[in-house]
């Protein structure tokens, strides 16, 4: 029997800790939210052959896709570098401790590959000794810092999953990885509070940092017709005023993964969350602002 | 009096150092196909209060914007990391051994900003105290291994600076730096040709890498609507069945820099090379492509 809430409470080590068991034992739907000071994170699980191809095309399209971290090929118990997983990290399993995952396969359709995207709680019967997990910076990482300087989180406030759109914004190609574009988040502002907005969210680089694009021009420049027809996520009540502001999302390797799927070019099975359930990592974001600050040798 | 080549020859360290001091003499127009063993590097110089917006815009987009190195600010003779200009360091001066160079302004026209670009050979009078330079990787530097493989460089054949577009591929924004697209060099190949080139490129990662598209479709959709319409450069001469493939290009911020003067962002002057003359600096290509692997963790 699946403990409750409150024992995983007493059980927990740590605060990212406890959020991965209420994950674990899916007790938890989006995670937009949970534990606010730590770094959430998107997962691709891909076969080993994929891997070169997909770090390549992370390091082209850093925004999108900034590389957390990555099982050893067949372990899906530990995540290098190890301080992303260091609270009871003998507890951690990358194919149950997220709320829940797509497995993806293809069927021919009229000649052509069609992509399926099966549900799942957990991957146990999925993973094999030869797959490999991607861990993938997401937004929800900056999304303590707006509120905290009193902007409105519209997906929070109406209890919905973010909006997330594919869009025109080209994905860098990278081996077999080709055609297929960025997906955003989306959330909405005043048009007053955008540079503030992009002021806050540009040091979360590793969290998809400032956005990139913003307001109804923006919108339709990137691609995105009808604000209401989401692609992941719920559609948002967007309020008197408001525009729409859009940032790199975890999920363009799921929209690449098609992609390369459609073309047959990839061999055994894709895996990865659902989009808006993320992990959640023992990663303070305070350090990862230090070190991204450092890593770029900025002034401020 | 300007030394000759010959004296220049007898002078120099090494190849690198030969390079520089003939671009230094103006005895060089485009640097393509110029000491090919080595990295060479396109330039932008700002204020240094826009530092870290530009520090920050290169993470964000590393295709187009690797970052190789930059001076201290207000100091023209150094660039960190030191290992960028290693033989004969005293005698660097980032100001004179690029071939030649953009001073960019902006005058009043109809009420809007308009960009004035001065060309000039050397930016002795230019530079302040309060300047720093930001080396950003070329594709010249893997011209050498595509030729090296029996792949034609068409410029190179027809003795022209390489092509180079403005594209519609959007540059994701940076604190001052917004609303611009892509610079890409242009090359021609047949069809068949474009797995190999791409599967060639694709290590030479701070030097653009891969392609970021190919083909008349792919041209459409970065939209270069007319090949022989150069944005800086020269248009080539394609040959029967040849496709154009294109590359991120380290022209790219002075585009951005374009359109941040336009909405008057930048005060004081920006300085860059002038497309298609780069600097010549000490790193042999072949330790920059150990080094990308060995940073991305690839397999091979």
């Amino acid at each position: 029997m699946s403990p409750t809430r409150e024992e995983i409470a007493k059980l927990a080590s740590s605060p990212a800790h406890e959020a991965r068991l209420l994950c674990r034992h899916n007790l938890v739907d989006t995670t937009s939210g949970l534990a606010g000071d730590y770094v959430q994170a998107n997962l691709v699980i891909l076969p080993s052959a994929y891997a070169d191809d997909f770090r390549m095309l992370c390091a082209r399209n850093p925004v999108p896709c900034p590389i957390l971290g990555a099982t050893p090929v067949g372990n899906p118990k530990r995540i290098i570098p190890d301080a992303c997983i260091s609270s009871d990290k003998d507890d951690f399993d990358i194919r149950t401790d997220f709320p829940c995952y797509h497995v993806f396969s293809t069927i021919e359709s009229d000649g052509k590959k069609k992509v399926i995207i099966e549900k799942k709680t957990n991957l146990l019967n999925d993973w094999t000794d030869d797959h490999i997990g991607f861990l993938i910076g997401c937004s929800f990482s900056f999304e303590q810092a707006l509120s905290q300087r009193g902007l409105r989180l519209c997906h929070q406030e109406d209890n919905k999953v973010v909006a997330m759109y594919q869009t025109k914004i080209p994905l860098l190609p990278a081996g077999i990885f080709h055609g297929s574009g960025f997906v955003v988040s989306m959330r909405t502002f005043q048009p007053e509070e955008v540079e503030l907005v992009r002021d806050i969210t540009r040091p979360y680089l590793a969290a998809h940092g400032e956005p990139v694009a913003w307001g109804w021009d923006g919108a339709q420049s990137i691609g995105v017709e009808d604000i209401n027809k989401v692609n992941y996520g719920d559609a948002q009540t967007i309020r008197e005023g408001e525009i729409p502001v859009f940032w790199g999302c975890g999920v363009t390797p799921q929209f690449a993964v098609e992609k390369a799927l459609e073309r047959d070019a990839i061999k055994g099975t894709v895996m990865s969350h659902q989009p808006g359930r993320m992990l959640v990592t023992d990663w303070k974001i305070v350090d990862f602002l230090k070190y991204t600050q450092e890593q770029l040798g900025l002034s401020r």
